[in-house]
């Protein structure tokens, strides 16, 4: 692990790759020690000049052809001079086979591209880090520079609601005849979309595809409230990944998406609204993390909970329980003098 | 204010109505001297014998006629023997005219009837504990043996989703020509109804309020994954409250897919995991009240938000900064020797 936050910073800054793969790591890492220089790396990249790319989240079940997309589309971004970073933020994209390595090869095209960074998914799996380590991870990738960090997730785990929140403008690609259940993509997915892909709009499946198309289109008009959206969005439209078909077209919805909020400023105020929401779910998180490296503490909560499940004791006598539980704890490390403000495994020991 | 939980509780569990009156008034209450009451009223309530109702969420846009359709369910309800609570939970419903004082009037046939109790939403406006206080108001009137509980939401607030997590059932109700921006409803709203309830399906109305249903129909089609629902859910269906069409229908399809998801062990299953997840946000909101019970605190966050807003300050950093200042405080509170576990007020001073 590098010495020093603040070179690694301004090799991040500097776009070195090997710079940047090694923040990266550093921010996914869970080691307590880790934590800390991340916290130092992300202070230190904060007071460097703040640059902006575009945050682009696609999310889509896996087999909808994520990898083909990305590989399409930032093939064609890198060509028009723009630089672009690729994360999977969900490890769940591991086991249903979006997995990086996996699609490190199927990008064929661009992982050969010196203007494009691919960055495997975390393997770390603690539930609901994963989304505040995507979001440290975008904001190290657009301090390094990259124009546009394109966030790919599978939609069948929790992250994809995480996800939207972290970027600017959010893609669900879907299959031709995406029906009754959405292919298994998670209930709320549809109503963040930006815009809804209807991939795989070629050969055989082309009526298939457009019917697909016409039905999300209609779904969609009921679902948004339009404030942010110039007219025609959301925007529902068929591409072919892998015959390059509507891949242009898609980037020019983005653009023409994008600039609007700009000028009508709804762009600064979701940036800032994000902001502040990490800010307040970051507060809460490290209040957590810290009563819960607790190992008995967390033993305690799961054996409540599960007299909670049970029906054997209500969730607010357990509540309190736990909490007064954690607060004589917090008591006594504090009277037995440790100052460590800083490492959790000790703190609340 | 009652002196003693056990004794309310016991008056509560016996349907005494000025009993369950107060105990609401209480379990509503902010005061830390009434919160430390309501949890022991809580507590001696979840002792008693646990009764089940129907818990039923109604939410819709001010003016979809949510008091109406309450009034003549409701008395249908009564006829049939069974006994109904109606709660309105977000005070945003007051601005929005839904305010219960009207709401009672609005419900002229249910207010004056011996088997029907209509509880006023609180005035208290504090985020996000309205939804708390609306899981333990909800749990009281259970206890108290109401057959049904009706949840009333406005759609315009944020309570709608977690109202959503304190019911069984949860029904949408919008008027003909929900259209492009389905009446100010937030998102995510639709993707949790079971039912989606086309009201005012009358005179004029009747051809748009088809149209209308046909195109809630196919977005329900495409939301839902259905494997907690029986073939053909989620219904959408038109209804006229005021001319009291399709209630009948509604009641029966509420029925089934109650009849279903417990044969299933849906049923089941969804209390479980609704009541560990209240187990573990009551353990965050009441560590959150602690912690925040501090003014100074209160400021400096507030102010560190701003800084944040504005990007003079980095989300990660603002946090750390906060959280380490809320260990110490924490800490010299308990090296000052205060035991005080019951009171916000003390514990963060």
């Amino acid at each position: 692990m590098p010495a020093n936050p603040k070179q690694l910073a301004r090799r991040v800054y500097q776009g070195e790759r090997s710079g940047i793969a090694r923040a990266i790591t550093l921010v996914e890492s869970t080691r307590q020690d880790h934590r800390r220089k991340a916290a130092g790396l992300l202070a230190e990249l904060g007071s460097l000049g703040a640059r902006e790319g575009l945050r682009i989240g696609i999310t889509g079940a896996p087999g909808a052809g994520k990898s083909t997309l990305i590989d399409c589309l930032g093939t064609k971004l890198t060509r028009n001079g723009l630089s672009v970073a690729v994360l999977a933020v969900d490890p769940s994209s591991t086991a249903s086979g979006g997995s990086i390595l996996g699609d490190k090869t199927r990008m064929s095209a661009l992982v050969r591209n010196p203007k494009a960074f691919i960055r495997p998914s975390p393997t770390g799996g603690f539930q609901g880090g994963v989304s505040r380590r995507a979001r440290d991870v975008v904001f190290v990738c657009e301090q390094a520079g990259f124009d546009v960090v394109l966030v790919e997730t599978t939609g069948v785990g929790q992250t994809d609601i995480l996800v939207s929140g972290l970027v600017d403008i959010f893609v669900l690609l879907v299959s031709p005849g995406a029906g009754d259940d959405l292919q298994g993509i998670k209930r709320g997915i549809m109503e963040k979309a930006d815009l809804v892909l209807v991939n795989k709009s070629d050969g055989e499946f082309m009526s298939q595809a457009s019917r697909t198309c016409a039905d999300y289109a209609s779904a969609l008009r009921l679902l948004r409230s339009r404030r942010q959206d110039p007219d025609g969005f959301p925007v529902a439209m068929n591409i072919s990944a892998l015959e390059d078909r509507g891949i242009q077209g898609t980037w020019k919805h983005v653009l023409h998406l994008a600039e609007w909020r700009r000028q009508q400023g709804f762009w600064r105020q979701n940036r800032q609204n994000q902001a502040v929401s990490w800010f307040k779910s970051e507060i809460d998180e490290r209040i957590r993390e810290r009563l819960l490296a607790d190992e008995e503490l967390r033993a305690r909560i799961s054996a409540q909970e599960d007299r909670v499940r049970s029906g054997r004791l209500h969730y607010d006598a357990a509540a309190q329980e736990i909490v007064e539980e954690l607060w004589s704890r917090v008591g006594q490390e504090r009277v037995s003098g440790s100052q460590s403000v800083d490492n959790p495994q000790q703190a609340a020991k």
